[in-house]
């Protein structure tokens, strides 16, 4: 055993705090990597304070891991000491089920081992994120990252950057597709790039004007307010794919009218009510609405290699890990462009 | 002109009243066929009683017409005077558009000329549907009916029959897949017989267990009631598609969660109030919620040679004309298995 150190919240209303615990020795498939950057997505926010009803303590949040491999097991085959890796949302799966088989282990019939707040595939052994020294995790769900990308720009995309890219690939987005990004904020900031770099024309649809030079910057063709009645109109029946990032509750009718016949929005944010969604939406044009979430581990490798070609990186504000608190306030406010990413060697 | 005789209504409120009005000669394009039999199909009625708001009067419902065709233009390739010929949900459409290019005629992005309640593609000369002795229609939007089918059971199949297929195919369904089917009436017993006729394994989703046994005379393997706690445990997972043929409000939440990881939900059905729809539903398993409205021209001519090929046909209660108030209450009430079918001879 090692003894890694972190920073863990003791319940749904405690703050950070120093906490030390075990990590066990690599066996003879793992690799065990040391921290450089954890990036802070929203649902650590949501975990950390037991908004899923679903959170166990003492907590470790983090699941945009990148740093370096400091040891291997004897039969690693895809690392070797020195070399960059990352860790997403998953450790571990069943690996058996036929959703395993066909890649797509977040979707594990049996039991993916989520990063933090889950269990080990014992069912017992509780799981530590990334806002810590370093994790052991079995080489088949650690992922191998550009050692040419900028390690606190690359942290995100374990997590924002797959949950964006999986949908695009999904709906087979390239040269010639037309996709709507809801919401720019650190979901919607990597759908915009990733879908630019696949070669679609990306029109950012938000409630505040304040994102229109943002959306261009970061590759946007167009910029649409949602909430002006000139956009229903402008926008009718033109878009392949809506990429929907927000995560706070919101109308999906209006959107789904910008939809070519036979379109799609894909939800990848989770608002905490039920949408209210009419069925002549749907109807009218062909249309889907549909979920997806992050990607299995062969897509997200796919897409750390995509983003290594393209250049396509997260626009991040680093942090102290002594400054938890507030990054989290600022996260829950929209005030970071576009994502806190916690730099470790702030543990020392 | 010739004169048609038929059936109308003169505002939402009014009762059916014998109705005379003109047709056109057959064009060069154009047949006439004389009415045998007309289904009674649900929107009918919402159209009759102006509960979509937009209806125009007097109303000559009906758009599930077979017949003989009596006359045809110079230039008609497809019918001779004597063949069977049947009419669905449009008799024109722009004919240029995207849409209408890739057979989709029923999202067409100008103007579909509906069959009734409509007008043709001078945006002016209203359509007049198929409660009534014969209509006029371009050989384009005819459909050829085999004339070794029933033809009292071959008229549903020109709506109720396309509405099922088109999803089915669309979603490829075929030995091995699995189809749940929502609510069993005119609609949804298509949808049993043709997913059944596909080679899939059907599931009847129904809230009344009086269905149970057509359901299995219909041809499903299976039959679950969606008010049994049991049945979300029995189903969780399983299904590849369910064709929600369900007009009324309903859940679709727990429906989604019988379906497989990327399984869709399909509506064929229009629901008055917006659905309430957890994003959780969609995201948990990448699902899909669709929407599915006919079929284009060429897919319904497909559906007819698979109805006549497998001997698929709609079950029916013919019923005259003069009873269409009775017919429309009983409808209303589900008290019919599972279409009425006007007999056109009835009208002398």
């Amino acid at each position: 055993m090692s003894q890694a150190r972190g920073y863990a919240v003791k319940s749904a209303t405690s703050r950070f705090e120093p906490f030390s615990f075990p990590r066990r020795e690599p066996g003879e498939r793992d690799v065990q990597i040391e921290i450089a950057y954890c990036g802070i997505c929203h649902s650590d926010i949501h975990q950390a304070r037991n908004e899923w009803k679903n959170s166990t303590y003492p907590m470790v949040p983090g699941h945009e891991i990148v740093g370096r491999v400091s040891k291997v097991g004897s039969k690693v085959s895809k690392f070797k000491a020195g070399d960059i890796a990352g860790v997403g949302c998953m450790v571990d799966s069943c690996r058996r089920c036929p959703n395993c088989k066909q890649n797509l282990e977040q979707h594990c019939l049996l039991h993916a081992s989520l990063t933090y707040n889950g269990t080990e595939q014992d069912g017992k052994t509780p799981t530590y994120g990334g806002y810590c020294s370093h994790i052991v995790v079995d080489e088949a769900f650690a992922l191998k990252v550009s050692p040419k990308l900028p390690l606190e720009r690359a942290a995100p995309l374990l997590c924002a950057g797959i949950t964006t890219y999986s949908p695009l690939k999904r709906w087979k987005i390239g040269p010639g597709a037309r996709v709507g990004v809801m919401g720019l904020g650190g979901l919607g900031h990597m759908a915009v790039k990733n879908a630019a770099a696949m070669g679609a024309e990306v029109t950012v649809l938000s409630r505040s004007k304040s994102k229109q030079a943002d959306a261009k910057r970061l590759g946007a063709a167009d910029f649409a307010l949602t909430t002006e009645a000139a956009t229903a109109k402008k926008l009718a029946g033109r878009l392949d794919l809506i990429v929907d990032t927000v995560s706070a509750d919101h109308d999906v009718n209006g959107a789904l009218g910008f939809l070519k016949t036979g379109g799609t929005l894909v939800l990848v944010g989770a608002p905490p009510s039920p949408l209210s969604l009419s069925a002549f939406s749907l109807i009218g044009g062909r249309k889907n609405l549909s979920g997806s979430v992050i990607g299995g581990i062969a897509e997200t490798q796919e897409m750390l290699d995509f983003c290594a070609d393209k250049g396509v990186l997260c626009d991040v504000e680093v942090t102290s890990i002594r400054d938890l608190e507030r990054a989290y306030e600022r996260t829950l406010k929209g005030d970071v462009r576009y994502r806190f990413v916690i730099d470790l060697k702030t543990l020392a």
